[in-house]
């Protein structure tokens, strides 16, 4: 754990090695991925059950036991407990109405001389979702990948998530048939990936894929993009904590824990003015260690990733975590919209003392796939916007080629472009 | 060219080939490329001065004489003919107001318990832009990426094209000048790719590159991609036209020309439900052919990449033209608005038989940046949002927290994680 304060002699070095967090290495994994997508380009549904007896331990044998049923996905939905059928009904609905918010509308506008310029906005036609499987498959991971596609208007929807042993998790059957999924296909890994960029005579070929995943489905991913979309290429997870002496010590303690029990890699960061609120989280972080089952996981990462920092004041607080970029940021102050204009850099902000990141993962409705590693600093959490695609539109009348085919020629003229020029001169003048 | 018909006996194998135009090989350059990064990447200006050396064709003694002079931007926009400049400022203004329309807003939205979500829309810190140098360098592909960045609000705008001979186009100078962009650099292809994206003594680290450029640029841009953002992979240039025989076979010649020219590897293609429109337009190709400066490039591209196809009807048409997902599309009927909710794959849509696909390249107002090679079914055109990332804002009250966080608390729990399970319990039932 760092702990530190911006005064110190050594901060800007240790700043630096903060900002390096998470950098995904993926070069060294790029061979072995690139041969995975090889193979299942050129073999398919051989390919992919080879994998599959190779890292799921068991061997499909017809290609149909690739997927899985919808009566099974129903059964486990029945088998849910009442209270968990209803928390995950209601992060289902909230999630919706979110991304519901987000949804863009096709425009245009038009000109006097009759010309119309817009935007048409479509869905993808296809869109794969990859959910990590076995021991750490996420329910909630499949609600925050499917919620978009379906606000997006997707009508092809695709999930593929490893099935170690042939068990499928039955939770994630549960919230598959919740969500409406039907299409569920037992395969991971890179391999998953590959299907659903190429096609298998199983699996469809996609438009985009999204999900999260290990450092074989990230290089994956980084790999097939361009022959499909992918939503970003994401890496540990990682909390940010402003906070000042109006904070609960107590409660940014479990707040950092909360990343810290994700992943060893996982990063977690408390800047603050208040050298009191730094004290007291430290020993409070220990406190809580004791007490959580993951405690070996989150403390190796408290340990080698974590970070207090006590800034000189708010303002110089603000201003590094801009350059940390966090995938989550709360904000725990007595009034934290007083610095949401100066935020630049985050993948979700938690605004007050009541928002603890944890809310964000499940029920409260934006997305909990979010940027990592600083790439907040470019990408967006996963939303509708992932799934759809835009397309300009462009009607001129007679008057407005007329109006301004001149310059438009004129400009191809001078780019030594003659067809183009042509094609506009062609038009202009002409007779009623 | 193919000319052909959708009920010739081959025409499922003769599709299937066109299905496949322009799909980019990165694979044969990646090692070379690879190679070119990782150079930047450790030793900077040097291997930017060395690659400036052996590819064009001069040599930088001093890190500034990379950078363009402003003097000399301004001199060539006071050399502008007046005609070209009015035209280049009509473009700009036509662009922009256009790029305008596309900006997104903040949202929030609140709930009766006292609950606040929403997103916070930002700009990324810097921008870069690759624009081809030398011969092909086109001021328009300046106009139509720094634009979008302008509009976004991006504070730092950086500009790399390659210089041969440290000769820099003038046209691309005055243009820069007419945008306002001082930060030009005169660094090409992968080089510049890499500066970019990892920085080097002089040119900044960006947070997101966008432009057009070769199959090096191209490749170059996948590699980085993940630790900045890109606009899309793009490959040669193409045009769909969809027509009946109320389109004039001499404009749509023209039209189908005027991608040709481009380049050798660009295709043209044109599905029409009429046979006499078909013979005709394969006619006038020929006739307008002869008289084109880029005859010989033209007619490469026409011959080996060129269509013609004839559908039963409009409506096979539109479906054939769905699975080529052109970059542009004209359609050239009389009612052309009746296809526009059929159209559902394509970069740029050119409605009627007053807007050829030129006009859009130049003045009309929307990015002629354009998803091609049938990536229009996951990308959209270069836009304000390329240059943009959100932020999702979430402020939970007490309320609120009481509200659902038992839900929060039940899917965290039955996940196994405790920390987030109690990051939310121990802000609930909190005294007032």
């Amino acid at each position: 754990m760092v702990f530190t304060s911006t005064t110190a002699a050594d901060f800007d070095t240790i700043f630096s090695t903060l900002l390096e967090r998470g950098k995904m290495d993926i070069e060294h994994v790029t061979a072995i991925v690139g041969g995975i997508i090889k193979e299942i380009r050129s073999e398919q549904n051989t390919a992919l059950k080879r994998h599959i007896a190779k890292f799921d331990q068991w061997t499909p044998e017809k290609d149909e036991e690739l997927k899985i049923d919808a009566e099974a996905m129903a059964q486990a939905y029945t088998l849910l407990e009442p209270e968990l059928k209803s928390a995950l009904h209601l992060a289902y609905d909230r999630i919706k109405a979110y991304h519901e918010k987000q949804l863009p509308k096709s425009w245009f506008d038009t000109e006097s001389n009759g010309t119309i310029l817009g935007q048409k906005v479509t869905p993808v036609d296809r869109a794969g979702l990859y959910i990590p499987g076995g021991k750490a498959a996420y329910p909630s991971s499949l609600l925050m990948n499917v919620i978009p596609a379906q606000v997006a208007g997707v009508e092809e929807i695709v999930v593929c998530t490893p099935t170690p042993e042939n068990e499928p998790n039955a939770l994630l059957l549960a919230a598959c048939h919740l969500c409406g999924v039907t299409e569920v296909y037992k395969v991971g890994g890179a391999s998953a990936i590959a299907a659903m960029a190429y096609g298998t005579e199983t699996i469809p070929k996609v438009d985009v894929i999204t999900g999260p995943g290990n450092i074989f489905v990230a290089t994956a991913k980084k790999l097939v993009f361009g022959d499909v979309n992918i939503d970003m290429i994401a890496g540990p997870s990682e909390i940010g904590v402003l906070a000042d002496a109006s904070a609960n010590a107590n409660h940014i303690a479990i707040d950092l824990l909360s990343q810290a029990e994700h992943d060893e890699m996982a990063s977690s960061i408390l800047i603050t003015p208040s050298a009191e609120l730094a004290e007291q989280v430290n020993l409070e972080i220990e406190a809580w260690l004791q007490k959580l089952p993951r405690e070996q996981i989150a403390r190796k990462s408290i340990v080698e990733r974590g970070a207090i920092i006590v800034a000189r004041d708010m303002a110089e607080a603000v201003a590094l975590m801009n350059e940390v970029a966090p995938e989550h940021l709360e904000v725990s102050t007595d009034n934290p919209f007083e610095l949401l204009a100066s935020i630049k850099h985050a993948g979700a902000i938690f605004l007050g003392h009541y928002t603890p990141e944890a809310i964000g993962d499940y029920v409260a409705g934006p997305n909990h796939t979010l940027p990592t590693g600083g790439t907040a600093r470019f990408y967006s959490p996963l939303g509708v916007e992932n799934f759809l695609k835009k397309s300009s539109v462009i009607a001129f009348s007679r008057a407005a080629i007329n109006e301004i085919g001149e310059a438009c020629a004129l400009i191809a003229h001078t780019e030594g472009l003659t067809a183009h020029e042509q094609s506009v001169r062609v038009r202009m003048g002409s007779a009623e």
